[in-house]
């Protein structure tokens, strides 16, 4: 039986590396990257390149950027007494595209999790402390994920931040906007029901 | 609303022009090459410009290749008599899968689709026809997809190839192996009933 050996068969390789590229997946864009406009994939590798040189953490707030500050950090307009408590990069474009928070951010890049080892010196905690030192924050919103890790993380620096006087809230659990309480499971039901409000 | 420009921007937008990929996706894989170790993400890259100087298509039968002729036309082991006609590279690995052909391949890069403006010209045919000139084949299979494109190539293919003396072969309609009689098609079950055979 015929497989690729050489250049064909490591371009799969290497691409199924990928998150959520499986085998066939791999050989799909391999196939398509060798079709491809020689102008289309060197936009690609280059894009790939470039962004690995020049992209690093921000020096205040741990998200990714190729300034520093980062973009968020260093706009005037945006509010300095708030901030949010996110896990990854793209939790804070997930957060901006609410468009209904104006303040900063700190990535976490993770959450405590003992079964895969991640404790809270892995985290960006430290980087997130010395900021108290710099600066008041008048409210901390914790918006780590709605999971197991995202909870033990939020009530872990909740513990570290209350006793520094801060205001520190959590995002809502309750129903998801548009879904139906039939197809709710009992946890977020229970947790919808606790944080019920009154109506004006 | 903050959103990324400069790097990570293009980097999303590069790899959101992969097949399958959407803005989410591409910010996913965005973001895992950014936190991926530099020598995977090199590996990455390395693969994609190694793959793209050095693969071509085979001068005999234009699969795609870093040999020349490929490693299927120079293997003498191989039945140098049949001959099987695909639409893609895909297709060849997905034939070799089956390690029921031992024969030769013609990969020709496409099939026939009015709707699209692809015509025979612009199919590796010529160079089909040139291999006959050189060469005595038994048989032909035409192994085109089972859709309308692949039919009227097949048809095509026929047409031209049966005047030169070759017996010209289509692979058969009928149950996927596995299905359900309940689930086909009428077209597949009408082709699975026309191409019954006698059981011994």
């Amino acid at each position: 039986m015929f497989q690729y050996v050489g250049p064909v068969a490591n371009l799969i390789a290497a691409l199924s590396k990928l998150p959520g590229v499986g085998p066939k997946t791999a050989q799909r864009l391999a196939f398509h990257l060798l079709h491809a406009p020689e102008a289309e994939v060197k936009a690609l590798t280059d894009a790939i390149i470039e962004a690995k040189a020049k992209v690093h953490q921000c020096s205040i707030c741990c998200n990714l950027t190729d300034l520093d500050p980062c973009q968020i950090c260093s706009d005037p307009s945006r509010d300095r007494s708030i901030l949010c408590v996110v896990e990854e990069p793209k939790d804070v474009l997930a957060m901006e595209r609410t468009r209904e928070y104006k303040g900063q951010y700190h990535v976490l890049h993770g959450a405590i999790s003992p079964m895969e080892g991640i404790g809270p010196d892995d985290l960006k905690i430290s980087e997130l402390l010395k900021r108290f030192t710099k600066q008041d924050f008048k409210e901390v919103i914790i918006a780590t994920n709605p999971n197991v890790e995202g909870e033990a993380t939020a009530l872990y620096l909740a513990r570290l931040l209350k006793p520094m006087g801060v205001k520190v809230t959590r995002i809502a659990h309750g129903l998801p906007v548009g879904g139906e309480l039939e197809y709710a499971d009992e946890m977020t039901l229970a947790r919808a029901l606790e944080g019920r409000r009154e109506l004006e």
